[in-house]
């Protein structure tokens, strides 16, 4: 039996997705990401369509890797035409990769809608091309756009476009649910189709999700036989996506038992996962099986104290092998079980019915009604339960603020802060200016602080986000600040709410300067 | 044949996802969308766990539906005790509720390690609880949780916990797949397992997608014959969620022919889906299948210009059939098909290959790269094209700005904006207060520009987006301001980018007042 290959199409597919984009330097990255995570194949661009893929390909065949193949995509020569003077072509082979994606249209309404040329002439445009770069020596993946609807309208006509892809030498035959409307039990019976026309020949299965069944017609193209599966990282595509290999991977290695990456390849799923998304600047998705931040994560009371018991009771899977980690939330559904469980995380050391639990539990649903969340802001959290202990300590005392924002006709915009605090019963004041407000009075903040806690220099800001919170009041909506934190050592989260941004960004900002003072006083301590 | 059900729990296992809260206000509002919708049943919390539950549902059963059942959730009786004694059973039949819903334990794995208890006892909790409920007159749908993995683990004992519910008069038998791990072909599998055995009974399907799998799963229990599908709008809940009611529901009638809705109720699904987002407090997933955005959304230049041909060639349904609608959109894959489709629009008749198309190709991608966004942000796109086409009028001209925000102490925060603007060759200088500094500037420039354009009174900002584009780099970094705003007539969308929030927001602000002005002055050239 042949070996079953994942064909990533991340960078050109994934890249028609709504908000996604990816630089030159990207494309690299995520080439050499793809590789190290164990992907067969990695399709890249269009050299044909588009100038930057073709620089992208010289820069590409520089890496050394050490898996993977790449492919370039291309359509099929234009109707009536030569196939060694097609433009796209021509650009196929000038791109020089060893691999190369075509695709043909399956369905007749395609052809002759989209093409608008006979059925007759589809049929030499496919074999020709194949067996064109058949003949420079090329290992050719036939892609069959619309296939499923192709078969469905005209059995006869889309397996004769498979059968001359197939005698001009293709590789493999990749049979595509271009529209993503196809049902799994559709897929079993074309796939059986196709099977007893080609029993011998390699098949691949591209499937879209516009009917959320992308990731289930791929395990079903698998169980049918099929030896390719094409998708992409997060499921990125164009209208609801590709098939997400972040689902497909996991499940055909542990539900199927297909065990065609290593053990340790697949822990490294959800860093790919969030690699990728980060450099696509699209968040990442909370709840995306797998490899979410919220995949392992318990809110209801009655699950928290079932997976403090015992794991497997609420988890299909254990987190570590696709490299993710199991959470517990504080929220308005928690209960105590909860807060016992986050405090011993601190070091606090609470027995159940304690006043002091229930007081924090009171406090934090009252944050939260006020748009406040403390998924994500642990670093605020451990504030507030060090302060209902007694465990707190005040470093700083602020005692008013300003920010000012000017701009003058064209003119650059200046935003300068000032700030004024108590430490260690001495008033300071300080001026500074910084790209933005919020820079602005971090800066100030840090030109006091720093020359008593000399500590905070090695803090670093790691990143700010802002979510309007009540959608449909415009510009006077309540803002949640979130900023992320950390210094050598650690990484925290510090949150602020308020109908001004700035304002909501300073409690953030100040949680955040407390966090890191605490945290090195309590280690001096011990 | 007994009609198909369909069972929502967005307001029970839904409100248990990451992020998702309901207030109590939303909560009735979302019971009587529902019901507007069709869904057959409503499960709406849990009386027996919640103090706010059980108020809510004093007030749910003041509203009178026109469709809907309303259904309260609740377990079994507690391990050794009396049924008619239980405090969760007492708040299930204090509530009030026609139809109650039980969970109980189908895994013996679970009643050993979670319930701590043995697995007679666990029979007679099913047996008693659902018997107790149904002398009371209730419908009782009993939930056996974690029935696919029980029944893999000792199918036994899975069948004999069902026996039970059944014996004891339980209306519907609704299999769980709690944990989110099973695959199609196990579901179909095992409920033919359960049908040889319950060949009459009325059986229902719960899944959760930590595997990506639940949409599939629901669909195929469906083929097997179960009669009821549980689920939640938009997916929400626990970890990866639960199976999403806003796929199910436009595959089973659209693509296997259930027609359970009518056509006109169909056609709200996009709106439910938004309505329930905006409640929930969480962005409406761009890419979600049938109801986002992009669901329909075409970006590749080969797509736009066959799509402009025929829409079914890359299109599954009609996007009018769930309430949905086609968008092409501006980005840097997009060639000239899409400036030509978008400039039309705008009633501008470019040729092909006219060099301002060029131009304004060259110009959005050069904004691209800076950050900007042209995807929702309609307004600043046509304004970027009416430039370059000479139809671009200037009605203001903004001189500077300055905003302040000062915090003293604990009082209150103020915001403070100056704006000097010349209209009609006269300096106009106002000073405005708001809540925050971007309300500020928005009072300021209203301040001066409805003394001379008073239409713009009738436009109000609707809603107000921050993005920070490149993470990782504290607060300096990029922010992306999106604003929506309407009048009687339309809706909006204008972008700003700069690394000064305050700078991003004035730029939308100032497109989204310029958009406004045009349009009315147009309108009164026609």
């Amino acid at each position: 039996m042949v070996k079953l290959k994942i064909y990533d199409t991340t960078l050109r597919d994934g890249a028609q997705g709504e908000g996604v984009s990816f630089s030159l330097e990207d494309k690299l990255r995520i080439v050499k990401k793809l590789d190290e995570f164990g992907i067969h194949y990695i399709e890249c661009g269009w050299p044909g369509s588009n100038p930057k893929d073709e620089i992208f390909f010289q820069e590409v065949k520089k890496i050394k890797l050490s898996h993977a193949k790449i492919c370039a995509f291309g359509s099929t020569r234009k109707p009536d035409s030569k196939t060694s003077e097609d433009a796209n072509v021509q650009a196929l082979l000038s791109a020089g990769i060893e691999v190369i994606t075509i695709f043909g249209k399956s369905w007749d309404f395609h052809v002759k809608k989209a093409l608008e040329t006979t059925l007759e002439e589809n049929l030499k445009m496919i074999y020709e091309t194949v067996s064109f770069l058949k003949s420079k020596r090329k290992e050719v993946i036939y892609d069959a756009e619309h296939f499923f609807d192709g078969y469905k309208a005209n059995k006869d006509y889309a397996l004769k476009t498979l059968e001359k892809a197939h005698e001009a030498g293709a590789d493999c035959l990749c049979l595509c649910d271009t529209n993503g409307g196809t049902l799994p039990w559709e897929i079993e019976e074309i796939i059986g189709g196709v099977k007893a026309c080609f029993p011998k020949i390699s098949l691949g299965i591209h499937t879209h999700n516009d009917n959320d069944l992308a990731v289930a017609n791929s395990l079903v193209a698998v169980k049918c036989g099929v030896n390719m599966v094409q998708g992409t990282i997060n499921g990125y595509g164009e209208r609801c996506g590709n098939a997400n290999l972040c689902s497909i991977i996991p499940n055909l290695q542990l539900k199927l038992q297909i065990n065609y990456l290593t053990e340790r390849r697949l822990q490294m799923l959800t860093e790919v996962s969030r690699f990728i998304s980060e450099l696509a600047n699209l968040p990442h998705r909370e709840n995306q099986p797998y490899v979410g931040k919220s995949a392992f994560t318990h809110k209801g009371g009655i699950h928290i104290s079932a997976v403090r018991k015992h794991e497997s009771t609420y988890e299909h899977i254990d987190p570590l092998l696709v490299g993710n980690a199991r959470r517990i939330l504080v929220s308005e559904l928690s209960g105590q079980s909860t807060i016992l469980s986050k405090a011993g995380d601190y070091g606090l050391d609470f027995t159940k019915n304690d006043p002091q639990v229930k007081e924090i539990l009171k406090n934090v649903k009252k944050l939260e009604q006020m748009g406040y969340q403390f998924e994500g802001a642990e670093g605020s959290f451990e504030l507030l339960v060090k302060k209902a202990t007694g465990k707190y300590k005040k470093f700083f005392d602020l005692e008013s603020f300003r920010v000012l924002v000017e701009k003058r006709g064209i003119k650059d915009i200046i935003s300068e802060a000032v700030v004024k605090v108590m430490v260690n019963g001495e008033r300071n004041y300080t001026v500074a200016e910084g790209d933005g407000p919020v820079n602005a009075l971090d800066n100030a903040l840090r030109g006091i602080l720093e020359d008593f806690y000399p500590q905070l220099k090695e803090m670093k800001l790691l990143d700010y986000k802002v979510r309007v919170l009540t959608e449909g009041v415009g510009t006077i909506a309540k803002v949640r600040v979130l900023i992320e934190s950390g210094d050598h050592e650690d990484t925290w989260g510090t949150v602020g709410v308020s109908e001004n941004i700035i304002e909501a960004s300073w409690q953030a900002l100040v949680d955040s300067f407390e966090y890191k003072l605490l945290k090195d006083f309590e280690k001096k301590l011990h």
